[in-house]
């Protein structure tokens, strides 16, 4: 797994160069069929995994956001060229880079680029958690400590807007809620122990927003659902996530279920 | 007041500078009485802020977020040295510092500086909004619009939580919230055109977080007032804020005032 790691490293830092040429600018960006946002950045950044891939592992598959390549294969690279891309596209800087190698459904290893702050996450399922080679844990603080920072990512059109919906108006009347704009910079916060825990809406084709958080956050402690506390694959669709310190996260689980 | 805008923007860079020599680095903060969070560098700036004022105009006053000279003066220089204290003592690059001049409660001269996209955001009473002396202006987007980006910051202790819970209820079946944990930088996110509108919970001293966002947006072309659509002065406690492009305003105050 270290080669796949270094491999993944080198294109992260490289899609950082992509993103940061692009942030800023005007008339980068355009809406998809699905009236979501998407910008040259975020192509781009894809094209060039699927074609870095194809050259040094023409047997495995890629799962990008904006386009695939026999996405059906074990062995995935599955990514997320620009989360947050309509932070990104408004030019406020909390966009970041995701790319997880996926086995059998499950994440092997993570890679999370922040280019705004020059921050590389990084793990290798059951080798620890580091964030720019350092390693990181997760907070062990509570959802009614004065110290918690939710975060909570939802949309109108989400599948599963009713729970989530829910979940919000429970977490507000005890922590304090922020949503920066990017499931996966909010999922390295919980690594990092700056957050309690991410809270995501996201369901048909959003395993590309998990993957790499997946094995990343677990790595450095905490713990990642889907928003019934169930485990899930993440080489297709996921029924959203509840990414936590594990401290609080059967308490997010059971406000969920509260909603029955 | 072009003296006095030149003498914010010295200011603004100069905290810009405080901000990012302690952005990054741990035990920076701890807790104030009231159970919020304070950081080196809101201290060091508001410092800052009080000595300059007081040597370059002893006859006027600062009201500030960590400590004021002379508040209940007619000319008052309103600060938030960091505004997002929560997101910059845990490394997330959204806080901002915000300076206004005030005159019998009305804001003429409005600075905010956010270093970590540098971009300085001026505007002086009647002459326009600028982002780096660019001319700047709101977009004209409708909250049902694909394109329509809100920011609500609401936490468990506000005095006016019900209503802005039930603004959050409402918005969320019909546009994308994020919540990008500096009130001014939504605020600015609006004046450039990037967001619909900034809904802001704070009361109690949180003049400091809308008196120069006020002459900015409006100069911009949007709309701010208290969360009931009144006009409200910034030399003192505030209700609210809702701060807009102009075009979603009326909506969002009916809605709030739907909650009776």
């Amino acid at each position: 797994m270290n080669y796949y790691l270094e491999f993944a490293k080198k294109l992260a830092y490289d899609a950082g160069d992509i993103m940061l040429k692009y942030f800023g600018q005007t008339n980068i960006s355009h809406y998809k069929g699905d009236d979501t946002i998407v910008t040259k950045a975020d192509t781009e950044i894809n094209q060039m995994v699927i074609d870095r891939v194809r050259a040094a592992y023409p047997n495995h598959g890629v799962y990008g956001e904006e386009d695939s390549f026999e996405r059906d294969k074990n062995e995935l690279w599955v990514c997320d060229p620009v989360d947050g891309t309509a932070m990104f596209a408004r030019g406020v800087p909390t966009a970041v880079f995701s790319l997880a190698f996926v086995v059998d459904g499950a994440p092997q290893v993570g890679v999370v680029y922040d280019p705004f702050t020059d921050r590389l996450y990084t793990a290798i399922k059951g080798k620890g958690a580091f964030c720019n080679d350092e390693p990181m844990c997760v907070n062990d603080i509570q959802l009614a400590d004065k110290a918690a920072v939710s975060n909570v990512d939802i949309w109108p059109e989400a599948e599963i807007f009713v729970e989530m919906s829910h979940l919000i108006d429970e977490l507000n009347k005890k922590t304090y809620i922020v949503g920066i704009g990017s499931c996966i910079n909010a999922c390295m916060q919980v690594a990092r122990g700056s957050f309690v825990v991410q809270a995501f809406a996201g369901t048909k084709g959003k395993n590309v927003d998990i993957a790499a958080a997946k094995v990343i956050v677990e790595e450095a402690g905490g713990r990642v659902t889907n928003i019934y506390g169930e485990e899930q694959r993440y080489d297709y669709d996921i029924k959203g996530a509840i990414v936590s310190n594990g401290v609080v996260h059967d308490e997010i689980i059971s406000i969920i279920k509260g909603v029955k």
